[in-house]
């Protein structure tokens, strides 16, 4: 299989239920690419036919955020994918371990990645909501739930509980930033650790402008 | 008048119609912000209370950008304005002062900016979508929007037209870039080259991320 067959069941797929704006076919790509950064920076053995699949199909089953069964995706996504995946003739031991790692991929499952292609994958997605791009992604998703920008009053929330509810910039804090702390590989963690530092600035730039 | 009357104004007039959340009184206060910081570093006389009153006015009707009626809402704003002010005591001669600063403001009304509280306003207004601030802005109304992130084939347009109803990071250089172009005033412009710089880092980076 190469990237267009992927493409085309993930966008098969996708086709009948709608989509957030944060995940469509650029997030698959980013994730293939940094997860074959992370894995040559980590040398060793790595399935990488095993990544490339899990990394373009570990989304096939996308809930939006605010969907009550967001958290079963990743299971979802793992079972789709090893239906999809079978017709190609993997060994079940190859399919058990391409499903462990699209299962494992995500927050809300509460699995922890044993093989290393599993550990890969999960950074490779973390990556995604840091650096630029998940300062891009972080705005867009709070734009499409209506949220604000930050609070005018008091946008560090240096004197109020944190709210990612209802400021997209406390998400920063609430969540994105503690992300580097949940990488698996020491490529992941210099990389998350750079990434931030670039959200970092960014936010000292937007306070120095609002404030 | 301070800014609670004129904050109690806008959102009494608000809560008669849908926000997009890049338009609230964040985006009021930072532009009065901008405008007294413009005005200190241009020096010279500058009527400070009716670029307050202009400031936190200009925008009290908001139409969605793609309202077709959007080209109006200068206009209406300034009549709202005007009515709200007339109260307070002010000259006929201040008041189509005030008229003319919140009608000039926008892009689409294309009126030119003729005292200085109208150029002074509208660099500040213009400022909000610049900046780290304006790369906020974007992402969250593209989010709304329904648009992309960037385009992964092409993500800088380099083989093919700008399309910033299709992608977010297209709208950088089809408008906001241009944008310092059209400021006003001399530290308009010395802060607008500021800010687009802070907007060129940004997009080296998420292309080095994405690429």
């Amino acid at each position: 299989m190469t990237q267009p067959d992927y493409e085309a069941e993930v966008l098969r797929v996708w086709a009948q239920h709608p989509l957030d704006g944060a995940h469509d076919l650029g997030h698959l790509r980013r994730v293939w690419r940094v997860s074959k950064t992370l894995a040559r920076q980590l040398g060793g053995a790595v399935d990488m036919e095993l990544l490339e699949a899990a990394s373009y199909l570990h989304d096939i089953i996308n809930l939006p955020k605010d969907n009550p069964q967001r958290r079963h995706a990743s299971a979802l996504s793992a079972d789709h994918a090893v239906r999809y995946i079978a017709q190609f003739g993997w060994s079940s031991e190859r399919l058990k371990s391409l499903h462990h790692a699209i299962e494992a991929h995500s927050f809300s499952a509460q699995i922890a990645p044993r093989s290393v292609e599993a550990k890969l994958l999960q950074d490779a997605d973390r990556m995604d909501a840091l650096g630029a791009i998940g300062i891009a992604r972080c705005f867009s998703v709070s734009g499409q739930l209506g949220r604000a920008l930050f609070d005018p009053d008091d946008p560090l929330a240096d004197a109020r509980p944190l709210d990612d509810t209802t400021f997209a910039l406390d998400h920063f804090e609430a969540k994105l930033f503690r992300i580097s702390e949940t990488m698996q590989t020491l490529p992941g963690r210099a990389m998350a650790a750079s990434r931030v530092q670039v959200m970092r600035d960014f936010v000292t730039t937007l306070v120095a402008e609002v404030a």
